[in-house]
């Protein structure tokens, strides 16, 4: 009965942490653009359209890294291969 | 009776980690953007209404990233696969 | 009787650490914000209004993930589902 | 006899370790709000009482998070939910 | 029983931190590039083409850092040679 | 006998650590609002009464969170709860 | 049957690591470099060209230390001697 | 005889250690409330008076948090009631 | 059988860590220069080809530094004189 | 006889440690104050003796708490009241 | 048979790290007097040949402690005389 | 024979760390002072005399808190009374 | 046999260790000069002369903390005291 | 035969260390001072001369805390009175 204990332990210590660490990184790179673009703003209102647009932009293709944790992560806790497996084999 | 008391504190640190670490980047970045929406809006009062209106979309950006760890976190407490499988093994 | 005496010392340390790592960023990030605000002010008087007004609406964005990390804290402490699992056996 | 001892030694780490990384970052924040609040009353004298009211706002704000750790450090010490079980049970 | 237990366990903790930490780098390099790229625009309206266009190119060629460490991380869980001969071995 | 010893140790070791780590915040903090604060009055000596009144309310916070650290690492030393109880169960 | 299996597991952390690790380095300097000709172009419009053509030069040799950790990342999963052997041995 | 030698041992680390750590952060915001104390005089001579006994009220408070960590010191090493207490034990 | 197994492992951590590790200083080396480089062209477009072979050269020496550590990478994984060795007295 | 030998190496470590991280701060504390201190003097000759005497009673602040690090480790080293009971207790 | 592999071990270790970390200086230590070159270049276009020869230079005394690491590098994988000695003693 | 081999180990360790640690703050605090003493006397020629008077004054404090490690690592090498004793002790 | 095997590793990594981290200074050190130096000769080419040699010896003091590092490790591997008195042993 | 063993390796590694660490911060500060000293010459060439010997006098003073480094190094290889002691303890 360890070996699925041990996977389910590995996988929450790994759901948590890949997010959390994976959410530094674009939290403060989108805190920097949004930053900017606010600046852009005052600077050239005219552009407002233009410099917005961009930032949406910007801003998924910064997110998509986020997002790509957070699809890890929802893989350990809900659609876990090894666990499954274990689970399969200790039930078997 | 080990296994489910071990899933039990493993889930308790990621829980508790998660939200930890994974606040630290959003604060900051939340922060930066705020501060300079503020220098945005001083320096060019006229387009308070663009600037504040872009601000509160990047910060909604930037929170999602702490909103994904707050959702990690609660379903680790409070709708935890692992937990659930141990604790109907323990008590199978 | 081990196994609630090991999920009890895991709580503390986790709700400890939680709010206390946690409050790094907002309190860095808040700092900011504020030294701007004052800034911003100092340099256009007139907004004094609009600034102020943004400045908490952001400010109460940034204090939210200081508050996930204090439900989180205080949940571990008061209402930890793993703590009244593990004492209910024990008594059982 | 060694559950409330543990209990406790885990209590006084923690409690400590609380406020004094808790410390760090309010400190900071606070200080870099204070400097730039100093500056800005240096540059617009005539709006001293709108910078030291925001300032004093702000403060409060940052000190929040300081307080969150301390009513945990201080819950820890003299109000542990854990310890208290644990010294009823040692005794029972 | 035990080697595939093993692979398992290391094979979801190297996938969650292999898109964790892979995601700090370019998340803080694009934020930094659309940052500029705002910049850039507020600077001169005339070449918001080239600019955009550029910025999207080299957006591309950071991603591709990142998107390094995803294939990596999908590899290790989804078609992972030592996995699949351990299990085979285990089977066989 | 070993109880109230671990207690002891552990209790000397917190005490210290807690007043040290939180020594450093409030120390940076208090020495840049100082160093502004001068900065502040050089630039507008007509306002060094209200930059040094500001100056002494902001310190005053920033060295509250010291004061936090001294309190908790003071009650550890001379007023420890848990030492009492297990010095008053080692004398039982 | 050990060996092959810890040759595995090293291989597997080893292959996530060194392009986790080895994606910060190259993102950074790329996105430094991207953020940097876009303010080159906005500065100097009409020298686009040439900015764009050594912008992906430079480009092409800072991926290629990324490039150089996904080469061997690919070689330790897919073309591992130390494994290729060690199996032959463990099945010989 | 090896409480009282345990004691000793963590006491004499902890000394150290406290006031080591605790004079760092004092030492560095000193040296910069002095740099720019020095600034200030040069940039507004008639002010050396207020600026003077600005510094030197600012200076006693960033000095009293490396106070507090002497104290502590101090009284690990020559008021411990933890060793008094362990010796009086051991000579009991 | 044990030596080439350690032996083997060891070389594959090290050839993955010294590829990861030796390509963050190059990677952001090259980042800077690269980005200056367009900086210098923006600036000077009549010595564009100066600072383009300026850079080549330049680019090359950082290079090398990241090519001596794939070459050490390269010879572990591959012409590796103590697997070699190992391997022979393995099989003799 | 060997909790003399404890005390005495930890005693060791701790002298050494104790001048070696405490005289980090201090000394890049004083240097930042007599850098700026030339540059005040170099801004406003007229001022030199005023600066010089600021500078002579800060860098006295800022040595203190080099002094206190040092005493701290003389004591450890020549009046160390835990080594003198201990050797007294062998030598009983 | 033990020492020889323990000798090759650390010997492999201490190669690739040695390379590794004697890489990131020179490479940003390069980088960055490349970058300031071509700065200078873009300032003075008439003095690029002072300045490249200059540079030059400079990066050949940099390199030199890049070829340092390597030459120890290459020593502990072809001519460690501590493998010598002890593979002779192991086939004598 | 194990006590004096166990001080002297540590005797050598701490002597060596206090200096080298001991010398990261002195050497860069008075490169710092340095640099500016060269910026001034370029600035204010005249004023050479009265700047490096001051400089000197300055870099004897700053490098008074690397000799309080020397004298520390000198006593531990040559004037340790805890080797003297041991000493004493094992040939008694 | 084991003394000379443990000497002769520990001189490996700490040979390896001793000029990996030594270079790191220098060759930062230099970047920076060898970088300001081209600045300056852009600045005031009639000066490159006096610059240059300037340079030249300053270079050579930095360089000579490598040198100390690079000596060491070679005496560490080819004249090495404590190796050659532990082989002697071994070999009596 | 241990303790001399035991000594020899320990005095292998903090002679290695010693020097490695303490160069770092030689190193750093006199790049620093060789690149302000350059930058002043460039600025104001009639003080070369001036400049040139102040610059020398302090790279003495930063050089004499890597010299104290070296000593010590020195001392721990071929003067080490501990290694002395023991060698003759175990010949005797």
């Amino acid at each position: 009965m360890e070996n699925f204990s041990l996977i389910g332990m590995i996988s929450i210590i790994t759901a948590g942490l890949t997010i959390a660490i994976g959410s530094i990184g674009p939290a403060i790179g989108e805190g920097r653009a949004v930053a900017q673009a606010l600046t852009a703003i005052a600077q050239q209102p005219d552009e407002a359209g233009t410099i917005t647009r961009t930032l949406f932009v910007g801003l998924a293709m910064v997110e998509s890294t986020a997002i790509y944790c957070f699809v890890v992560s929802m893989i350990l806790i809900f659609a876990n291969p090894f666990w499954d497996y274990t689970v399969s084999q200790a039930g078997g």
